[in-house]
């Protein structure tokens, strides 16, 4: 069976049907999406042995150490160890459900938004076909004699002219160096990797026989917080593998104002730009590695990145993207010798950036409205990047404006206590029993919990605030105190996520009121900013007829919890798609694609920026934004109702 | 007086008339070039003493610790040490004659040929004024303020459309990563460097402030033997400093084949690539320091070299030039970043090299036929570059033909016991008086002797051969020994130039037979390379309409001593120019005018290239052209009559 095909699932007792189970799921996982309440108080490792289940049907696992024999006997299998292998009928025994009524109380919640496979995500943009900006020639030459003893370089340049069409294309002199050995080691037969310059082409490798059957290329999105890689077989078309690792420039600040005041530094900038070229080596590497693809057979690299991201990895001064007017060196730079960069790859190799818009909207941003399609795309659409920053996008085929909101970090586990990024063991989906205030968590891959990341933190105010455990203020309820909402030692508040029996690191995971008001500043600053951009086009949020969300965090993302903390408006979940990695899905575009190569440097010069700081529209709007969700209650019927009841 | 003043210089007795002496000449060269016989044993030091004359006239110097107190008081000075600084009359008493007839007895020889003064030289070629392929541009652009943030890369292409025109230049990267902190050093008044690329402009370099008034160039001549550098004022159109030292590659070989076979053991093409640029940073640092200009002033490079020279200045693989059917990696070579090659300049500055036309007609020569300004001329002409290799070629501005002859370094004192470069202490001029068969000779620079140059060695076998102690087949008549002409310990005759008692190594500097040979076999290959190359377009030394003889030696050279030993058929020496060092002409043309760039890419397409190995006629012709001065003294009358006394 594919890894496309899908299942059903029933939750019993309350018939719950879950439709577009992915084959493979974890079945705890599939529970806490839809919303099901089971007990999970360990992330999903087996260790706490609270959710078992009967089940009919096609699945694997279920067992742990936590589970009796006599348990297993009579059928009941652990939730978070069971992976949906065909259509489930899934009963949850009454010692698994929070109160004796779970299922039955569930109420359906909004939907949760388009959330695309890579297939579909791939497929946002028509109307391309693989046809890269640097391609490999193969030629077979005529071997000199005394009656034709032209130059190696005029006898290639003759070739390439009467074998491909190429004319008068400019040669690298590197490429020249070895130039006799190339033609004469395989008997005159070469392959010339070429390069469609904006002034014509030009040849940057020639090398010993026929190599077009190997050509790949490898693609990156430069973040603030992580680095993304793919590998992609430009014959095929194809993504052939993927790495990711933290920027290596974290530990000289966590946002690109940080790292601007670190470049100013003695050798600050240099440190900066070795940093985020060993995480790139790494992910090249582990590319590389995961594919078995030999590094030389890389042709060209593409990155995306924000502006200051593109400064630093070129090496060029961003001093001035921090003061006001906000300029920046160049939005449009020249693409740069990959190797004199410090990037383990041949000589010859280039690597493209995106072109960026200003100094706060960047070729990550352009990469993105590229990669999701809203620049061919004739409906107003509204593109939310969330990142260490948060760009908003507004626009379609025809025109675009841009703003970039000061969120920082929160969404990506930055400024919160046991905050981490999404990776493996962090705890990425939250459920709170408003009867008892206990949570159930779920970490990504099933691991010991480590920390929390975006998606979890986001998870866990929406439970918060809807089991009445903190107030709209961002302030915990003391007369929610108990088990979980205690007082800590130094007298703030904490809400316990998960116990240190359960945990990697044998410390409690808690959230505390600070971590609760960076994420409040975080969405309201996002939710402000797309406000003033919309206003700025005299647009409201009702004119908006499709919004894509991209993110690390993006797939992960509940809409509906999304909304009740304030970050989006309540709004049909059909107009929202989750398109993950946007800077990544247009950089492999733009990879595969001269003709999108094109498009980006259009879609960066007609994209217009709008300026938030010292705006006082959007001043305004991020004070109102301040409170879960907003103090404007316009936008959230479903919250004011369900707020209603502690007010 | 300026420099360019002249004198007048009559010899007594016979009064010789010398006209056209320059001002601050040495007396004893004026006599030597004219043929007046004085004594002259330890080449100008003043060490001998015996070159004693009278002096009427404007003159200074002429004392030494060999003329006595009584002489003196006579009014006697020694020639050797007298610097004409006016008309003068100079009587011989009998004591410095040679004989006692030696003025009367003088023969007047041919002229010697047009020697073209240095202003003269930089005269040659019309047409051009000074507009580099590399220039610099001042702007004076706005200051950024919110209303128009634009990033500071499209700022400064706005100013230099607006300001100077220059549209949608390319911008190297490394100009980029400074450009915040240029545009802001000095008020956003800036001065931007723009190439002229065959695909239009790219900005190169971006600094602080109005730079315009301070613009240099350096150019090459990359001789296999030796390095020549000038450095050029692009403002003013002028040549501010030259210097000159072997190539360092010197110890890899003596001529391009050794150089070659060098390059293809490990490490030997890197080795090889190291030597010369370490020689040309000499010349670099020379030339600057001599001049005061600052390093960061240099705009770009240009080399003229053979095409083995560049292949290895670029660390291009030579291999296939030395092997039939003899092809070259590529002839015309990018411009390239001088930095890159391991030559300390701003990392902006790049080096042009000059087209090559095939594997031994290479970019020093395309370069010669710009700088003498063959390539503009009517007249059927005939040039001819004799460094460590031979090149002719013939044609004018409608047709060129060339070929390279293996002459060997003979003509640079390659080979030869007692040889060496024409610089301070080399022999450069002898005569011999036939009575006695006693050397008289000049040092460059008045120095002791410390060898003998490519002139030197032409004058001496000239001089031999006229004064019948030297056979047309190269041998020494024994019937001639004495106590100049001996037999050495080994057998073998030789004949002393000087006497180790005036030497700088105290040693005899003698001449041998294959010394002689050497000699021989280096003017018969460059004698039958020509009349092979007249001969394959139809035509016979009588059509030739003029002669441009390039070369280091080239303004010491006699031309009757080079006809007398058969390096050129007698001719009218009108029909005769020394260029001196052509290709360093003409990369000075190519640096000063982008036209010249355009033309020497021109002359190198137009050249063709006639291949003299396994050419039966040149075979024959050099067998023809192994004796003194030819087999066929048709061309060599007056050599003719001379030697008819001797058979």
């Amino acid at each position: 069976m594919s890894e496309n095909t899908t299942h059903t699932v029933i939750f019993q007792p309350g018939e719950i049907v879950c439709e577009g189970v992915p084959h493979g799921a974890n079945l705890l996982r599939v529970a806490l999406l839809e919303g099901v309440h089971i007990n999970a108080s360990c992330g999903g490792t087996g260790a706490c042995g609270k959710c078992k289940v009967a089940i009919e049907g096609e699945f694997e696992g279920g067992r742990s150490a936590k589970l009796s024999e006599s348990d297993y006997g009579a059928g009941l299998r652990l939730a978070c160890r069971v992976e949906v292998m065909g259509d489930l009928a899934v009963t949850i025994p009454e010692e698994s459900r929070i109160g004796d009524s779970a299922a039955l109380t569930h109420e359906r919640r909004p939907g949760p938004g388009r959330v695309l496979t890579p297939q579909d995500l791939e497929n946002l943009v028509t109307g391309w076909s693989v046809d890269p900006v640097v391609k490999k020639f193969a030629l077979k030459l005529d071997a000199p004699d005394a009656a034709n003893n032209i130059d190696d370089l005029d006898r290639l340049k003759l070739g390439l002219k009467s074998e491909h069409g190429i004319d008068s294309p400019s040669v690298d002199f590197r490429a020249i160096r070895e130039l006799p050995e190339a033609l004469r080691q395989a008997d005159w037969e070469v392959t010339a990797t070429v390069v469609e310059t904006f002034r014509g082409p030009k040849v940057i490798q020639v090398a010993a026989g026929d190599l077009t059957s190997q050509d790949y290329s490898i693609v990156l999105d430069i973040g603030t917080t992580s680095v993304y890689a793919q590998l992609l077989n430009l014959n095929r078309g194809e993504t052939v593998a993927q790495a990711s690792e933290y920027n290596g420039q974290i530990s000289y600040g966590d946002d690109v104002i940080s790292r601007i005041v670190h470049s100013q530094k003695p050798e600050g900038r240099k440190q900066l730009q070795q940093a985020v070229v060993g995480t790139i080596s790494e992910v090249v590497e582990q590319v590389l590695r995961k594919a078995g693809v030999d590094r030389c057979q890389v042709s060209h690299m593409v990155a995306a990145g924000n502006t200051t991201m593109t400064h630093l990895l070129l090496d060029v001064n961003p001093k001035y993207i921090r003061i006001a007017p906000y300029v920046p060196a160049a939005t449009f730079m020249p693409p740069v010798r990959a190797s004199n960069l410090g990037i383990d790859v041949c000589e010859h190799v280039h690597l493209y950036t995106f072109p960026c818009v200003s100094s706060y909207v960047g070729g990550d941003i352009v990469s993105g409205i590229i990669g999701s399609g809203v620049f061919q795309t004739g409906k107003v659409t509204l593109y939310i990047d969330i990142g260490t920053n948060g760009e908003a996008v507004v626009g379609n085929s025809e025109w675009l404006v841009a703003t970039s909101c000061s969120a920082g970090p929160a969404f990506e586990g930055g400024g919160i206590s046991h905050g981490m990024r999404a990776t493996r063991g962090a705890i990425e989906a939250v459920q709170i029993e408003p009867s008892t205030g206990e949570p159930h968590i779920l970490t990504i891959g099933g691991k010991k919990p480590l920390g929390i990341c975006g998606s979890g933190i986001i998870d866990a105010v929406a439970e918060l605030l809807e089991a009445g455990i903190l107030g709209q203020d961002g302030k915990f309820r003391e007369e929610a105190a108990g088990k979980w909402l205690r007082r800590h030692e130094d007298g703030q508040w904490e809400y316990v996520l998960a116990v240190g029996e359960y945990t990697a690191g044998g410390q409690d995971i808690v959230i505390t009121e600070p971590d609760i008001d960076n994420l409040m500043r975080a969405k309201g600053a996002i939710f402000a900013g797309v406000n003033t951009l919309l206003g700025s086009v005299g647009l409201e949020m009702d004119a908006v007829e499709q919004v894509y969300v991209a993110g690390g965090f993006g797939k992960y993302l509940q809409l509906d919890r999304a909304a009740a903390i304030g970050l989006f408006p309540e709004m049909d979940p059909e107009r929202f798609t989750f398109v993950g990695n946007g800077s990544l899905l247009g950089a492999r575009l733009v990879s595969f694609s001269k003709d999108m190569l094109q498009s980006a440097t259009q879609v960066a010069r007609m994209m217009t920026n709008i300026e938030l700081s010292d705006n006082q529209q959007f001043m305004d709007e991020y004070m109102a934004a301040l409170f879960f969700p907003h103090t404007d209650m316009r936008w959230f019927p479903r919250m004011e109702q369900i707020l209603s009841k502690f007010s």
